[in-house]
């Protein structure tokens, strides 16, 4: 599996790397690099906003420069907000994630690199990327916190995984469970004289299928309809 | 275009009512509910979080129960988790996003739920929602920050939207470009004997159009490759 590396350069908020730990751990992730964190490395302060996240973690490693940290990756991503004049490509997190998958082989390591909190990435330390991701942001209020940009870039690599996707608990019936379900509710509705003009009887059963078979209702659903026309049927003995 | 209300229900910290209204307000959202704050509202202790964020939203409203805050939407998801022994649906974030897209008329209103921070949604909370949106967290370490889970959100909006794609400013050049590039390069290799073995050349030749073509140059980067090629051939004399 390809590995993700977060790294953020020159932190300022130990509590925001404790926050950026929790959110890397919440969606798998395990490696985090600093660069020249301001208040050193470790930091107890970083503690309470990470809920035990850095023990998910491999352990943080520290370098002097964003070029070293970025020594043994394949391919490095700069997050900004702000468009700089810079001729180099710039992705949607979704889209250099797909970009990612379609030319990176399974062994490689792919940097994503975070600013400092007040002042972002420099020019210098965008140039050393290969590209830039930016977030969908509203132009007019574009800047996000540190921690919620590890967030959303967490998140988006966990929705390309594995996990993308769940199995939603409700199985749909197979049609025939459906349809015997179906007939049986015509019937019970003849039976009890709902269809009073003959000529409008097709056109209000297509309507009537067309509500039913829209839910795309599980087995027990199904049966609680069953259930329903059981109940009604008595009651109108 | 569809409306989207975020809810908060019983939210305890007021700092985490404003990095919410930031992470809204970040992608462009604008309708926020709250019911039953524990701390009341309007709370001076969100404007710090906030970073401004509220002069970005509507108006906050306020509700005394969940049921009260849902009464205008047309489908609402809760945010959870933990898997529930209740018969609902569960969706990713873009699951349930897509879900609405194919199901939901533009005037919808579409409610995302989120529970109090220690506690979580109530079974009875839940039940008021119609599907549940499950992260794709670490199953060991799956609770998300409140503000975490809003920002998650707030973004998986922003990435279904017209914001979703950027231009890359990197348009490719057109082929007769690359191809008038390309046959110089070949020229000048020629001219200089860099095809020493010529039953090789066509081999050689193909390579070097892998190797060059793949990158997709824009005009701008193959008038950069020609002054390259022009400054070789100068300093070769």
């Amino acid at each position: 599996m390809k590995k993700f590396t977060f790294i953020l350069t020159r932190p300022q908020m130990a509590e925001n790397i404790g926050a950026a730990a929790r959110a890397m751990a919440n969606f798998g992730l395990a490696s985090l690099r600093l660069v020249a964190p301001r208040d050193g490395w470790p930091n107890d302060d970083a503690l309470p906003m990470a809920s035990g996240g850095f023990d998910y973690l491999d352990d943080v490693q520290v370098f002097d420069t964003l070029g070293e940290a970025l020594a043994d990756c394949h391919i490095s991503f700069a997050t900004t907000a702000r468009p700089r004049d810079m001729q180099k490509e710039v992705y949607r997190p979704k889209q250099a994630l797909d970009y990612c998958a379609q030319t990176m082989t399974e062994d490689a390591r792919i940097a994503i690199v975070f600013g400092a909190e007040r002042t972002g990435l420099t020019n210098e330390e965008i140039a050393l990327c290969h590209a830039i991701i930016e977030a969908p942001t509203a132009p007019e209020f574009s800047s996000l916190n540190l921690a919620q940009c590890v967030l959303m870039m967490a998140y988006e690599i966990a929705s390309q995984g594995p996990r993308a996707v769940v199995q939603s608990p409700l199985t749909p019936a197979p049609q025939n469970e459906f349809e015997s379900f179906f007939s049986r509710l015509i019937e019970a509705l003849e039976l009890h004289g709902f269809f009073k003009e003959p000529h409008l009887r097709p056109k209000i059963e297509r309507n009537l299928r067309t509500l039913f078979l829209r839910p795309n209702h599980s087995t027990q659903e199904l049966n609680s309809l069953h259930g329903i026309i059981s109940a009604l049927t008595r009651n109108s003995r």
